[in-house]
């Protein structure tokens, strides 16, 4: 059993880009030459986050429409410093979530048929910051 | 320190099925000899959903009209090749998330006295794959 | 490679304290003597949840307005037996979650600048366990 840890930057183009790190986690398994074992992806920000979901861009149209029913960005947001994008990003990544693990098997990543591995930018363009961990063998 | 992995198969019977996995979780820890450690459960679907709740019909139909509140099925979707029923499902997933940790303690799984596991059709009848992941002593 | 395991209690004042565990986390790092690995935060409970999210009040104020407008507080809803508190309380948990995952390097917790760990009372003062795995070397 062995441990290998890596960050990736991820520069994103501003509120919900939907950027897929499948690939790239997919090098940082090989990088890591563990072969069964867990894959864990933290996002190190609160307006910044991970998500496994379908590539298909209807899925985050409608993501970002749900997100607007939710969180009307019309409305009135105590963490207002930064506008009601950063107000209401903070909900949006309270709701999807800063962190995912995912099994690796023979080397790969095990995901289904239709699952991959995003980021997703809630606020601005930024440069993102994911800790991978790998743990196995 | 070791691994063990095993993918575990559940039939659901349709939208809202609740399928408590509990005692399968139960016998997977018990088959991987493992007294401590963590143990992973990831959905490989983004239609079915994993969940940490209690064993409470009442919860679960409080569950429902929530989503009902957030993701209206008479409501118009872009992912609207199968339907809304699917269409929603990708979002209930994103917010219900497909995958959980466990703590394994003594052989046993750390749970509170009114936590159970469960998978969360949010589609239509399918086999689900359930993918468990153990690492420990 | 190796495994450490503790159970820490968390005494809440009622609905919506919203509880600092940063340091908390970080003492049982230290206790854990393990340098790079993962820690896993579970709580047993299906009404006091785990967050990972920047120390802001103000966040914490607009997520009591998110929730307010996803299940209001003077709806009707199935699981009633302890009042409409209690009814909300579940199915906030089954949105924040009630586990995260963190790495550890250098016998630190990996974090962003802004980012903070929370146990946040959905229900009422209670005594919260949360236990806390460490796995790595």
């Amino acid at each position: 059993m062995k441990i290998f840890q890596k960050e990736i930057k991820i520069k994103t183009k501003g509120i919900y880009d939907f950027v897929k790190i499948t690939e790239k986690l997919e090098e940082v398994v090989k990088e890591s030459k563990i072969k069964n074992g867990i894959l864990f992806a933290n996002s190190l920000h609160n307006t910044a986050a991970l998500l496994i979901q379908e590539d298909d861009p209807t899925i985050f149209e409608d993501l970002k429409e749900m997100f607007e029913r939710i969180l009307p960005m019309n409305s009135k947001y105590h963490h207002s410093y930064e506008g009601n994008e950063n107000a209401t990003a903070h909900q949006k990544n309270n709701l999807l979530k800063s962190f995912f693990t995912v099994p690796i098997k023979d080397g790969k990543l095990v995901k289904g048929t239709w699952q991959d591995f995003w980021v997703i930018e809630l606020f601005e363009p930024r440069e993102r910051k994911v800790f991978v961990t790998i743990i196995g063998e």
